[in-house]
């Protein structure tokens, strides 16, 4: 099975569990809506080619790419929410608040925070030294200080550096994804997050420049926020052309990062070539 | 160390270290004021009565003791929002979302549930079995389908059923205090659930006696919220003294449900005490 449809098979397992059929059904049609159909599911196929370049267990592997999904759900479902971006739209229709309402919004976020832990916990019963590395990892990635949850926050700050907010807010998700494929295989993880938290910094600016220049038809969403909402934003301190200079010079730095391992080969070609799809081709040939 | 002082440094250690020095200020603030003062902080109580009942190491006790606090209070804070209580008070002070805003409030809760298992993988790296089974306990406790969020999520179907919302909404974290007491400890848990669903069931009682007939002075909250906000309740369901009776019996249920433990004599007379303080006294006697 090809890790994309891993991914949506393991997604609908944790869901199936977290949903069930004797829970409040109305949650778990909202947190349905909130993990599908996803994205492009770049956190899990990240994790999940880290942990075939390290030799992981797929059962590990799976659970972690999982859970790392299910905390950018949940993360995507509260960002979405009236207080912070009031987005009517995601991924091309209603976000979860416009279509199941503010509180089973919340619910849903909570929800699948929750979840993503569970599951976790449960895969790991037979390996739990491993489980307990990977729900370090995974929570320190989206709590605070350095975590998504943290990210947002700062943008409840009235002054934010740049690289700690989207370090906090993109990357270390990202690190988290490359950082538990390792530990899945048993792995220290430590030498895998720099890997991560460049890709991450690459995905932050691509999304900054389809912000400013995309459209909202082929990206799902709204465009122009980050100028709406005075974010911060790699196009609005760099403009169109240096931010493409700069993904560029962090896609190479992410491969430069890969530690050695028995698939390092495989890993570095794929991360070149994920890398190209980042942004959209027209503008990529326009900022050429 | 008295278990009072206990709950409030491990609480305090926790938060240093999901709040530090290096994540944003504001949210920092808004998780310390969810979680100090503390309320009665019967839960982590009861989790350290039964970790010593069941002679559990202090250091596991302390970090099961702590997640379910946080969950706890993360609960509170996204049920006071406006798309739920819109509590203006609790613990009597202005809420979360009153003294910090909304989007801090959606943090904070978010930012404590992260927080609640972060600690847990981090207090249990050397006892990882122990730390996976009680990660999953937790979990299972707050999430969906039988945890707080899920209780939570009852109040927005037009059907709920009473028992099912109350056993999700509150007692399942009562349960989990008592699992994981003695999960801590290395036993099997599942004996452990019946004595914490039953006294999460009188605590519930005792709630809904509260807010009928009790003053917000006393409690640090709005009262007569069940009645306003068409809330399932004992009271409203059997009046003032069939309450009364309910909660005397599911008291006697609980200590009848405590599995033989090296301590079960100091817990049964713990119980039988904290029991007592349940309800406002003025109230006791007037249902006498």
């Amino acid at each position: 099975m090809d890790a994309a449809k891993r991914i949506e098979k393991a997604l609908a397992a944790a869901l199936a569990m977290g949903g069930g059929t004797s829970g409040p059904p109305r949650l778990a049609r909202a947190m349905q809506h909130a993990v599908f159909p996803g994205g492009a599911r770049v956190r899990p196929r990240l994790c999940l080619a880290t942990a075939a370049a390290c030799g992981a267990e797929p059962g590990l592997a799976d659970a972690a790419a999982v859970a790392i999904e299910l905390l950018h759900c949940a993360s995507l479902v509260h960002d979405d929410m009236p207080c912070f971006d009031d987005a009517a739209t995601r991924r091309g229709r209603p976000s979860v608040h416009r279509a199941h309402g503010e509180p089973l919004a919340l619910l849903a976020g909570d929800g699948l925070i929750v979840l993503a832990f569970q599951q976790l916990a449960l895969a790991t019963k037979r390996a739990p030294a491993r489980g307990i590395a990977l729900i370090r990892i995974v929570a320190e990635a989206v709590g605070s200080p350095n975590g998504i949850v943290a990210g947002q926050a700062w943008e409840c700050e009235d002054v934010a550096d740049l690289a700690q907010y989207q370090r906090a807010k993109t990357a270390a998700l990202f690190s988290a994804a490359t950082a538990a494929g390792a530990a899945a295989a048993g792995l220290d993880d430590a030498p895998w997050m720099l890997l991560g938290e460049r890709l991450g910094e690459a995905y932050q600016v691509a999304d900054d420049i389809g912000d400013a220049f995309g459209s909202a038809d082929v990206l799902g969403k709204p465009t122009g926020q980050d100028e709406k909402l005075h974010r911060p934003s790699a196009v609005r301190e760099l403009g169109l052309h240096g931010a493409m200079a700069r993904l560029e010079g962090l896609t190479r730095a992410a491969i430069a990062a890969i530690p050695p391992c028995p698939g390092a080969g495989d890993l570095r070609a794929l991360i070149a070539l994920e890398a190209k799809r980042l942004v959209p081709k027209e503008l990529a040939a326009s900022a050429a």
